[in-house]
């Protein structure tokens, strides 16, 4: 798109209610605006990054036959009375609510009791499990911090996939593959997650399963192996850094990190209390045997930029970029080489988009080509094209990639073939 | 995808607790699932339509220069003081609020506020406008009355436009850009809607305009002409049936209707209040003239239902069915001719699928050829492909639109390509 029609522009000062490195980078580069404390609306930019990472969490989901659905954000009360969680920690202290006596509803933290209940219906013999059901969807949750941006909102994204199983075996079957799931989808988004024991948090007595990625902005802390074999929070850990692996041998160490994901067996809490059951072979009526599994998508955006930055501003990995080119139009304010510079700019510009390649023209009349640069660095798109009178002087364009210092002079007749090459490789 | 798979089932009896001929289908067919009055989840032949129709809008926002955007639920109180509309009827009696003195929010049943007061932080000069900005994003109402199925939610999807103009001329050539494309929208879901002249709601002197779709189901009521040249909301309306059109002449009618979508100028009222200015080219601070244009995205998938549905089920246009085909394997209980019937069902779907042809494919081992048929009816996919013994001693298949009661036997060589030029046609 041309830069000159997107709405938001760079801000050069840190936001002064901020402390967290994603939300001063991205509030400063237009991606996200606060509302008010772990509150933020996506802008133009925001969006199509956060697109890109349900999507690749969507595919990843349909791969293990997750089916896609879309819950509400208001939940009956008489649900969660049924579980107990209205009136316990989560309903009291988490839960945002709204309405009175009989219309009294809550937001929706988390979904077991809703999506239980859904399913129940539909199942009666054990020939309708399994079942894997998922939705990106808006979470609410009264947070007393909400310091870090968007690492931890008040209102976030969230994809949370439920399986419902037969068989403890087949659970822990799907469970597996879950977690091998979730290190493909990180991983595509830039992302290293060291799968980390965590507690079970009471209603089992295996452990959980988060997904900690290591970032010294991070709010938890994990004793792991640098293989990545092991890894335990802190909070439940009986081995410290300097102990050895119990898996390999290597000697452990303790880092900060960020959870961008957990898994969670769930047993049979939800399915009990609000009668999922179904007949098995003999006829006997069983509670289904259930897990969660959840990954804050805005959570992870944020995670990205904590990661993929430096201090001129945000590196996007391209698989969740906002867009995969940033073409640079300079000289536009010398009369001389202004016509022919946006001429050349311009057919690059539709060139490269008849190649299906997304591209931000930064085609702004009035700006310098140190703001241009500036500009570039801070929104952090993978590559950049540069169009100027010194370049074309060589009939070439200069190509530099975001995360490297050095630059590449290349022909305009081949830039959008070499270009093309480069990204989809 | 299989029908095996699909964790909905379709329900034989109407839900004692709907009357609207929209909710009764949905939930029947295993479209929505019912939360509360007002308030219903998708499932995922819902949520495939509900995705369709927003593509359809997000095509035509970009089209006419809308950039998304995804702004929150929670709305800061101290935006809607600054309006006035915290302690308004709208404040008081629509919007539902949470949180205690100080941490009071509300849930945004519109954005006029919250996103005046972002892009206010954008725009300096009249070079910074026009801009245009929507989200497709889920709202919350307090609505006394919900009775009407997804017609009227509580909780529902919304695709809202925002035009920011620095002139009045500008802003009335954008409102006239907005009609048209709604129209088309409109027309690409399959529904004809009326443009009708509504009332300011006291802050314009001028008409607004609603998007009226006929309808016996509607809460609407309408004076219009047959040629739809003219039409007045009964509320505001000067002529009555009987009378002459005040454009052609013509006999004007009277009629129930949906209003699916509606536009409307809001002139500097919250560029004012929320003191979003512009410096003009003589260096002069003026309000941003704005407009505002809905479209109830879920409310539209409702109204898909009322219009285009039987007695027997849902008639989907092509345009936003969940399935293009339904393919139906029969006599799957019969030994004798199970696996040769399955295996070239089978080999259908999965060349249905090579042509880019999104195909429920009814594999059911247990369902008789009847309950498959009234499955079929039911969920309302456009056209159905049937595999039988009998179809196959003809070395063919049975096509069937939905909308139609004439029936094509097809030789299975040429199935596929005939049914792929019917649907690309």
């Amino acid at each position: 798109m041309y830069q000159s029609k997107l709405f938001t522009k760079t801000i050069r000062e840190a936001p002064r209610d901020e402390q967290s490195i994603n939300a001063i980078l991205l509030e400063r580069a237009g991606f996200i605006h606060k509302e008010m404390a772990g509150v933020y609306s996506f802008l133009p930019l925001g969006l199509r990054v956060l697109r890109k990472i349900e999507a690749i969490i969507r595919e990843e989901m349909n791969k293990i036959a997750g089916q896609e659905i879309s819950m509400t954000v208001l939940q009956p009360k008489r649900l969660w009375e049924e579980t107990g969680r209205w009136s316990g920690q989560l309903g009291r202290e988490v839960m945002y609510k709204t309405g009175h006596g009989k219309g009294e509803v809550g937001l929706g933290p988390t979904h077991e009791e809703m999506l239980t209940s859904i399913i129940k219906g539909y199942v009666q013999s054990a020939e309708d499990l399994p079942l894997y059901v998922y939705q990106i969807q808006t979470k609410f949750r009264k947070e007393p911090r909400a310091r870090s941006g968007i690492l931890r909102g008040r209102e976030f994204g969230m994809k949370d996939l439920y399986s419902f199983d037969k068989s403890l075996e087949n659970f822990k079957k799907y469970y597996q593959k879950v977690k091998k799931s979730y290190l493909t989808i990180f991983k595509e988004c830039g992302l290293e997650a060291i799968i980390t024991e965590a507690s079970g948090a009471g209603f089992t007595k295996e452990y959980t399963h988060e997904f900690q990625v290591l970032a010294d902005s991070g709010e938890d802390e994990i004793i792991y192996c640098p293989s990545h074999d092991f890894s335990q929070n802190k909070e439940i850990a009986k081995v410290k850094a300097g102990d050895q692996c119990p898996v390999c041998g290597r000697k452990l160490k303790k880092g900060k990190s960020i959870e961008v994901g957990n898994i969670f067996p769930l047993g049979t809490k939800y399915s009990e209390a609000l009668k999922a059951f179904f007949k098995n072979k003999d006829g006997q009526e069983k509670p289904i045997i259930m897990g969660c599994y959840g990954i804050g998508t805005s959570r992870l955006l944020g995670t990205v930029v904590e990661i993929h930055h430096d201090k001129n501003g945000i590196i996007w990995p391209l698989s969740v970029a906002p867009f995969q080119v940033h073409l640079l139009a300079l000289d536009l304010t010398k009369e001389r080489v202004a016509t022919k510079v946006a001429q050349v700019a311009e057919e690059i510009y539709q060139n490269l988009k008849k190649e299906g390649i997304e591209v931000l023209y930064d085609d702004r009349q009035n700006k310098s080509a140190g703001e241009k640069f500036v500009d570039a660095d801070l929104i952090g798109v993978p590559w950049r094209l540069v169009v100027s009178e010194r370049t074309l002087s060589q009939d070439s364009l200069e190509i530099k990639e975001r995360s490297r210092e050095d630059k590449e002079i290349v022909n305009i007749k081949q830039a959008v073939k070499h270009l093309k090459e480069k990204i989809k490789t």
